[in-house]
C-alpha cells in the first residue's frame, strides 16, 4: 500500500482560469476553509518549512497538505511522517503548475471536514505557477539564500503575486553574497505590500513569525 | 543605448517542435557551429559557471552567448563585461522555456560568422525547458548543492535529457546535507550515460573539467 494518497491530476479543460479561481475562493470562504498556495524554486526548503510551521500550528488549527510534484511522493510522505497530519500527493503528469481546476481536484480528494487550513505546495518553479491563480486565499513564496538576492529582478511576476516572501536558509548567509536589505528593496519594487520574513527552517528560527501571520490570516478568513 | 542587444522572442507557431529542432541541428552541423543548451533552477550559478568556462576557452574557440530571461538583461551584461565575448539577451515574454524556433530567432540575431560555439542559457526552471528540444547539440544542466541531492528523483525528465550534470557550489557542501555519491546514483537512474562534473564556479575549481569536455565536443562536431 502507498504511504500517502496519490492523486493523478488531469489537465484543466476550463479556458477561464481566473473565473474558476474566484469561484473556488468564494466556496472556500463560505466553508470557512483557508487555502494557502506556497511556491518556490526546487530545493528552497518548502517541505522543511511546512513541517516546522505545521508543528507550531497543529494544536491550534486542523491542517491538511497537498503536495504537487511531477511524479514522486517523497514530500507528502515526509510531511505525514513528521507531523501526523493529512497529506496527499498531487501528480501533475509533467505539468509545470497548478491552475484552479487542478487545485479543486486536489481538494476534492482531501477529507476537509472540520479542516481550517489547507496548504498547497505548488510545483518547484518560479515561472509558471505565478501565472495561474489557484483559487488560494493568499500566495506565499520561499526564496532561499543560495539563490541570490536578485531573484525579484529576474522573476518579477512571482514576486508581484506573492503576499509573503519567506527568505529561508539564513544560517548560510555568511557563505553567500546575499544582502537582506537589498532583497527587501527588490521585493518592494514588485509588490510594496509584500511581507518579508527571514527564517531558517533547519533550526526553526523565525518560523514562529510566519506561523503567527498564518494563524491570524486563517482566523480572519473564518469570520 | 542598451549595454547588450535585447531580442524579444515571439511564441513559436510551429506545432512540430521535434522536427524543427532536428532541422536546426542539421543546419548547425553543416555550418560547423556547436550549440549547447544550459539549463538549471534559478540561482544555481549558471552565469558564473559560464563566465569561468568562457574565460578558459575563449583563446581556443570563438564563443557567443544567448541569455534567455523573462525580462531583465542582468546576465547578458554580466557575461559581456566579464569575458568580452558577444552576448545577447533573449526576452521570452513570460514564456517558461525556449523551443527550437525561438532558439533559431536568437541565433538569427547573433553574428555567428566564424563562431565555433554558441551557449544558450535557458530560462531558470527544472520543468518546462526539459520538455522542448531547442535544437542544441547537447543539453547540460547545473544542480547546485543547496538544492539537494534528491533533485533527479523529483525532476526526472530534466535529468534524463541532460548529457552533462554539473554539480555547483561544492564549497558549501559541509553546510548542506548533500551526498555526491547518492546524487551520482540518482542521476544514473535517469540517464546512465550522463557525465557528472562537480565544480565550484565561485573559485573556479573543477571548471577545467567541464571546459575540456566542451572543447572536445566542439572539435568533434566540426569534423
Amino acid at each position: 500500500m502507498e504511504k500517502v494518497k496519490i492523486v493523478e491530476i488531469k489537465k484543466s479543460i476550463f479556458e477561464n482560469n481566473d473565473k474558476q479561481a474566484d469561484n473556488l475562493r468564494g466556496e472556500l470562504k463560505s466553508r470557512g476553509l483557508y487555502l494557502l498556495n506556497l511556491m518556490s524554486s526546487p530545493g528552497s526548503g518548502k517541505t522543511t518549512t511546512l513541517i516546522q510551521t505545521i508543528n507550531l500550528l497543529k494544536d491550534k488549527l486542523r491542517i491538511a497538505v497537498m503536495e504537487a510534484d511531477i511524479d514522486s511522493d517523497v514530500d507528502a510522505v515526509k510531511i505525514k511522517e513528521a507531523t501526523g497530519i493529512q497529506s496527499i500527493q498531487l501528480h501533475t503528469g509533467g505539468m509545470c503548475h497548478l491552475d484552479a481546476e487542478m487545485t479543486r481536484q486536489g481538494l476534492d480528494s482531501l477529507d476537509t471536514d472540520g479542516t481550517d487550513l489547507v496548504i498547497l505546495e505548488n510545483v518547484g518553479n518560479l515561472v509558471c505557477p505565478a501565472e495561474f491563480d489557484t483559487g488560494a486565499v493568499r500566495n506565499a513564496m520561499i526564496l532561499s539564500v543560495p539563490e541570490g538576492d536578485d531573484k525579484p529582478l529576474k522573476y518579477p511576476l512571482m514576486f508581484s503575486v506573492c503576499d509573503v516572501v519567506i527568505v529561508n536558509k539564513t544560517d548560510v548567509m555568511p557563505y553567500f553574497d546575499f544582502d537582506l536589505e537589498k532583497c527587501r528593496e527588490y521585493v518592494r519594487m514588485r509588490n510594496p505590500k509584500a511581507v518579508v520574513i527571514p527564517i531558517c527552517a533547519r533550526t526553526g528560527e523565525g518560523v514562529d513569525v510566519f506561523a503567527s501571520w498564518l494563524l491570524n490570516e486563517v482566523r480572519n478568513w473564518k469570520q
